[in-house]
């Protein structure tokens, strides 16, 4: 059976325009990897209803799964859980049990939940929270797309606690190897055998080091045997 | 008149499987901030024809300029040059001018140009060469979509020598102030302030430091007394 699919959606201007360099992408690759769910398809776009509605819409239809980052804070310009209420057609409101949570950090804090900070309860109609062990404001689950905060530290604390919920796949093995030849000329043996294990993928990293070019080949794969024995056969014919 | 839109399409299985992290989208959204073109979408997606032909055409009808990086080695997974050309309904084939480019770089470096290097002169037809200063194989440009490498020091070399061929609009400006408060507690002010400014893009980033939550305050917009004047009603109200 293949793997469940996912795909990312990171909201925000400040990363269109340069401001900001999103950190979230690569560690969500490296834990869905890890769980054996493939990453399909990753979008920036930018703090927009339509945009982000539409968008929700096309990859929660077209994959398994779909992680949002971005855009659930108090100021004017997070947007996030109105346009995924749209997205669904659900109703959206301050919850009670949201507001709970940020009264209890807030009152801890000694500060106000004021009219802002109340707008991070607005949570879509039948969804479920997602736990922020950092600032209390929850993300949420509707159908299979999880909307998470954009701030690194709590994006990976919620998405620590989404993934054991979800059912992976074969995790992916992989091996590679280092090889000190132009891509050009190990291209032709390498397409040879991936045309022979048609079951893996086999994918050429070109690098240079040393005003010498070089390729990093990796062999990935959920059939371990075939992953080793492509692997025997590659170090055997660049080995040396 | 608005600037001129560009959209981003990042192939590459490896970027998805987190095995590598991403740089030229930083990159590029920087430069084009400079240039005052609007960077509205960044996609990642993998190596896949039709997956690339499908995203080519839709991110080349909605924007005026599309940039690709990635997939345009001699390797058999490199196979964006064919999925554009897919998109375009183009014919592609080794080309003479692309084929004397790397023909020279391969006597020069004393190697042979074998049948995996080949493929990088295989150019759709009707396109403009993007030229490589570091590894010769060109780059190109078709309709409105720039086709460029993935290596960092080549996508940037590439850029550098398309960028003045378009025409940016006003480019952005951009002042900040670091207010150490919480986002909450400015955010109904921001708020008020931003339906004040409406030509103007203004956006809350939070962090935390020291233990202490702050907000990073970014006023953007291509009108410079606007931008002076929001942001001394900003510091007015939140400096000292």
């Amino acid at each position: 059976m293949p793997n469940p699919t996912a795909a990312m959606l990171v909201i925000g201007d400040e990363i269109l325009s340069g401001r900001t360099r999103d950190a979230n992408m690569h560690h969500l690759a490296n834990e869905l990897t890890r769980t054996g769910i493939d990453l399909r398809e990753a979008r920036v776009i930018a703090d927009d209803q339509d945009t982000i509605a539409r968008a929700v819409r096309e990859l929660s239809t077209a994959h398994d799964t779909v992680f949002t980052s971005g855009g659930i804070g108090p100021t004017h310009d997070d947007i996030t859980a109105d346009a995924v209420a749209r997205a669904f057609d659900r109703p959206i409101g301050v919850r009670a049990d949201a507001r709970a949570l940020l009264q209890a950090h807030y009152d801890r804090a000694g500060q106000d939940l004021n009219e802002a900070r109340l707008r991070m309860a607005r949570i879509p109609e039948g969804a479920t929270l997602i736990e922020n062990p950092i600032s209390a404001a929850p993300g949420f689950t509707i159908g299979n797309v999880h909307v998470m905060a954009g701030v690194p530290a709590i994006f990976e604390a919620m998405l620590a606690s989404v993934l054991p919920t979800l059912t992976g796949g074969a995790p992916l093995l992989s091996q590679s190897l280092r090889i000190f030849r132009g891509e050009g000329d190990i291209a032709g043996p390498l397409g040879e055998l991936a045309r022979r294990y048609p079951q893996l993928s086999i994918g050429s990293y070109p690098f240079q080091q040393d005003g010498a070019f070089g390729a990093q080949v990796v062999i990935r794969g959920d059939d371990g045997a075939a992953v080793d024995a492509a692997m025997a056969e590659l170090s055997a014919a660049f080995d040396g």
